[in-house]
């Protein structure tokens, strides 16, 4: 008997940060037996029009594509669906297939768990020029350098996860809670590639994590009584 | 412009070793952008019918729930067509409906680059009941005792991955190379998620990292040369 809905995960955008989102999905299940654990469909797609190009630039909107993907894997079987890349959510409207969980709101719902003044927010292109966790928080939110995150961002997508590159959000880390911050959402699914909790001198939220654990929640089906 | 056909994977079995396989897949591209990624769509379903409980015990076949899994990918796009789960490839005959990149193939020959005159293997259920390797190998193929690796396997799948379950693995290894192998594969793919090749004192193939450079070759598109 199943224990979760199927899971649909519109992926891809980029590949590292699905493939990470797929060990946390497996990791968060408390699971003695591969059946304990949820079916979950995956279109990894690399070739979703670029958010960020679409956002700041005018070009083609990745939201016909999104849609698509989420047409698709409903057609397989998902019953609910995540997608993890923050920017996209700029786009999330277009995702009407089934049931759709929100990175941006899971990550948020996570931080405002510390009852911050402020939040700060390391995230690049779509996700600021959208200001997809300012529209979703309750609070102020504070954006990074994107002079120091989007090269940092960059990096990571390339292979480069070394101290450099974890130094320098570090770095815009301290910077935010100099500014009020006081709470810190990785809120580019690159970032927590690279910067780990101890890291930072604030809580870090990190919004893949926030997304699984959000996931598995809307997935997990009511148990059974016996009668 | 793609650089690789899409790649389709029958997953699940278990759902930790498709997140591994994925993440080896994505690390096996050597990429500057998302967009040099493959396109990866994943079927991650881990209620497929018991693959030991059908080769030992003569349980329901998973043979329709794989066909069935690999025709969904293939409606989706896909054209290559992987399974990260040695035990299942007792029925890789029914995965008829794209080009199907075998694990097993692929570890024996990582393996016969050493020139053994023997392997040993560390499985488990139907691979060693089906004689996946034996009947793959060209030279004589030695399995680890099921007392010592099927624990070891368990015990992974229900999240235990330290230091007594690697020294177990680590031991049959041994006796292998006493027993005359003189290249060890890890062909479950739990295995290699707690076994490296620091722990054994041969070469030791990953059957799911050899799986993930044979699916990328497979999926590779020829360059294109300027006219």
């Amino acid at each position: 008997m199943p224990s979760f809905r199927t899971i649909g995960v519109i992926g891809g955008m980029g590949p590292a940060a699905t493939a990470d989102f797929l060990g946390l999905l497996v990791a968060g299940v408390a699971a003695a037996r591969d059946t304990d654990h949820p079916r979950v469909l995956i279109d990894s797609n690399p070739h979703v029009p670029d958010r960020n190009a679409a956002a700041l630039h005018g070009a083609a909107s990745p939201g016909p594509a999104l849609a698509a993907m989420a047409h698709g894997l409903v057609a397989q079987g998902a019953e609910v669906l995540a997608m993890p890349c923050n920017a996209a959510h700029g786009w999330a409207d277009a995702i009407t297939a089934a049931p759709f969980i929100s990175m941006i709101d899971a990550a948020v719902a996570e931080a405002m768990a510390y009852c911050p003044q402020a939040i700060g927010v390391l995230g690049v292109g779509a996700t600021l020029a959208l200001d997809l966790y300012g529209r979703a928080s309750p609070v102020p939110v504070l954006a990074g350098d994107l002079a120091v995150v989007q090269p940092a961002v960059n990096a990571i997508k390339a292979g480069d996860t070394g101290a450099a590159v974890r130094l320098a959000l570090a770095g815009e880390a301290a910077r935010l809670r100099d500014a009020g911050a006081e709470v810190i959402i990785a809120a580019c699914t690159e970032v927590p590639l690279v910067l780990r909790a101890g890291d930072v001198p604030l809580p870090l939220i990190n919004s893949t994590a926030a997304l699984a654990r959000a996931t598995l929640a809307a997935a997990r089906l009511p148990d059974r009584v016996a009668p």
